[in-house]
């Protein structure tokens, strides 16, 4: 699509995305929105008056977080984002005459995280994944547990420890019970992984006691953004039974700074897994609910080169978001703008899509070769991660950004 | 201690509690703190100028919730517990020259959630409590799983359906796999249950990486509230392996309206329980971290009487708050002011100190009786469940006030 920035239709913040996020302006959490190479200054944008046409209360964008811009609602969303579009392919709009007053260089910025997340729900969704941790940790002949199938399983995830894309995450320690021990060690986990995740973000509150269908899910979601669900294993394994991870999981979960609006997604709408057996009905749904998304994984080493040493697609989940937020408020649970809920390592069918480096190392029985002749099986000292998301037909792409996490001792 | 209220020491909310709460005032969430059958509109003396003398920025009584006041600080909670308490003894006070326009009738209020709740955690530290939920589910010979008596165990629950004491509580519907069957069916649980717990709440926030010791654990926590953590026990038979309790539990919490101050426990301090075998050294600590805190739950039937149908005592907690606090941030887990963590069934080793209906009724094998000739297994449409938490010694009272919720269809 023509635009006056000359962004490429196959840029990952092509004209097709417009994805939002914060960046720091002057000090201040400030709201902007990608395009190509730039961002805009919603802020700013909103003080010199270019929204004014509008139907939006622009007091939205004095905030630090999304939130109360999503709050707004979809059709407002909408509104905003066929005015941007518009806007970025008319010389005549007032964002071409304000441009050196309002676009940004987004290859400089300093980003923070977007939203104030209330609740963090973390589920199981992916099939493969759930039966490879099934057949190394229970049973290979029985690796997917009884209420699988029937169950989008999820778990509450610790919402505090959610820190945008380029936060250092440090090494975190715990307790374990070795191999052939008899009594637990405490010290620095030996079995630090990611996990592979995209998540959505809640666009619409529902009150304590009210259920959303399948067929409203959508209303409630604003966009996605790419999670890594930190993980050391060690730990996990230690405490999880029977009350779920706990401290494996809450010292940190990475997210890319962007979030990108089901509108942007909807061109990569695609069929789900089909579900055998059938599920409850309250579970059931219409249409196609998933997307494709690609997604990627590289482990770069302290000086060294990225190996990309995953690549899978969000389309593989078993579980769909309608279906993941169906059953999260089918017993009343309210939920609220700005929660945050992650899909679960996504794993495919072959050994390069696993999630995670549990099950790319096989739990420790193989070694993952990097393209500099190192190997690893788990995240070393200096490892930093990187997570891109990105959808791509013959015509455009929109991408996700990137989710970025070096590992310090 | 003589006040000008003529409030008896031995009242739940005598001199030596002073509780905080919020309250509507003109349709407002308002900062308030009881004393006695009174409360004392804390925006409203703010705005008189009471507060004048004190150090504390008097702002944070303009807020909806506690938390502002609560990040102030220790010292600030402790200087303002002093002045109120002063100011109750002198009729030379501002307070007491302001009092027709500050005094509010408590027993005539309505109470509002009185924090913004970032993220909730509940452990499970009774060890009467996870013996018995062993015994029943697991093996009778090995009741308690080998990581129990080495780590707090917790777990990540739901922040935004905690709910203040008065909300009607909506049965629960959900998915089960009913006994025998080999599908699973979607309706109304039908084992609706409470757990009888206390739950802190942070007073003092830490950054991603930090650690808190159990010798500094005290200086973050400001004070503790009654807390059912209602529970839907066959929903959450089939759906918590291997990630542990969602839909059984996030439909709705319930606590008491009134948080009350570390300060004000310190008189009923006492030991914990010893603990074999020796926990990890981060786990240590000491001195006596447990208090002395008597509970009581009641059921009362739609248009019956009131049943005790359970007296416990904090005490017998086997892991006490500054344990969970410094096993929760060890991996350096970040917490928030006004963070809540919830301690888990408290269950003595009587039958009569079980805190919850699945103990009291061991699994359905037995009927609770209640005053009127009715019985129970577990709770019914139209039942009220009110639990009560109060200090007592010889010279003085300091009572939590109650969590009290109505079950409807």
């Amino acid at each position: 699509m023509k635009n006056w920035l000359n962004v490429s239709d196959l840029h990952d913040f092509s004209i097709h995305n417009l994805p939002y996020g914060v960046f720091i302006s002057d000090g201040r959490p400030t709201l902007c929105m990608a395009i190509g190479d730039h961002m805009i200054n919603l802020r700013k944008a909103a003080e010199i008056g270019i929204f004014g046409s509008l139907n939006l209360d622009i007091s939205v964008f004095q905030s630090e977080v999304l939130n109360d811009f999503i709050a707004t609602g979809k059709d407002s969303w909408s509104e905003f984002r066929a005015f941007i579009q518009a806007s970025l392919c008319d010389e005549a709009s007032s964002l071409y005459t304000y441009r050196d007053d309002v676009l940004v260089n987004r290859l400089d910025a300093e980003m923070a995280l977007p939203l104030h997340i209330g609740d963090y729900t973390d589920f199981y969704s992916s099939i493969e994944h759930a039966t490879n941790v099934g057949m190394m940790f229970r049973d290979p002949e029985n690796a997917l547990l009884p209420n699988w199938k029937h169950i989008p399983v999820g778990y509450h995830g610790r919402a505090s420890s959610i820190v945008v894309s380029g936060t250092e995450i440090k090494r975190p320690s715990g307790q374990t019970m070795p191999p052939d021990a008899t009594q637990p060690v405490f010290g620095p986990t030996k079995r630090l992984d990611f996990e592979l995740e995209m998540a959505f973000v809640v666009g619409k509150t529902t009150q304590v006691g009210q259920q959303v269908s399948t067929t409203d899910a959508e209303d409630h979601i604003f966009g996605m953004t790419v999670f890594n669900d930190w993980s050391a294993r060690d730990i996990q394994k230690w405490e999880y039974v029977p009350l779920g991870p706990f401290l494996a999981k809450n010292f940190a979960s990475t997210i890319s700074p962007w979030i990108v609006t089901m509108e942007a997604l909807e061109p990569f709408r695609c069929a789900s897994v089909k579900q055998d057996p059938e599920v409850l009905p309250y579970l059931q749904y219409q249409g196609d609910k998933n997307f494709d998304i690609n997604l990627e994984v590289d482990l770069t080493p302290e000086g060294s080169n990225a190996s990309t040493i995953c690549k899978s697609n969000f389309k593989y989940m078993y579980w769909n978001m309608a279906q993941q937020l169906a059953h999260h408020t089918v017993n009343g649970c309210n939920i609220n703008v700005g929660d945050m809920m992650a899909s679960g390592t996504i794993s495919g069918k072959d050994e390069q899509s696993y999630g995670s480096m549990l099950e790319l190392c096989w739990g420790g029985k193989k070694d993952i070769a990097l393209s500099d002749g190192q190997t690893r099986k788990f995240i070393l000292d200096g490892d930093t991660i990187t997570m891109r998301a990105f959808c791509q037909n013959d015509a455009i792409r929109v991408g996700f950004g990137e989710s970025i996490g070096k590992i310090k001792a």
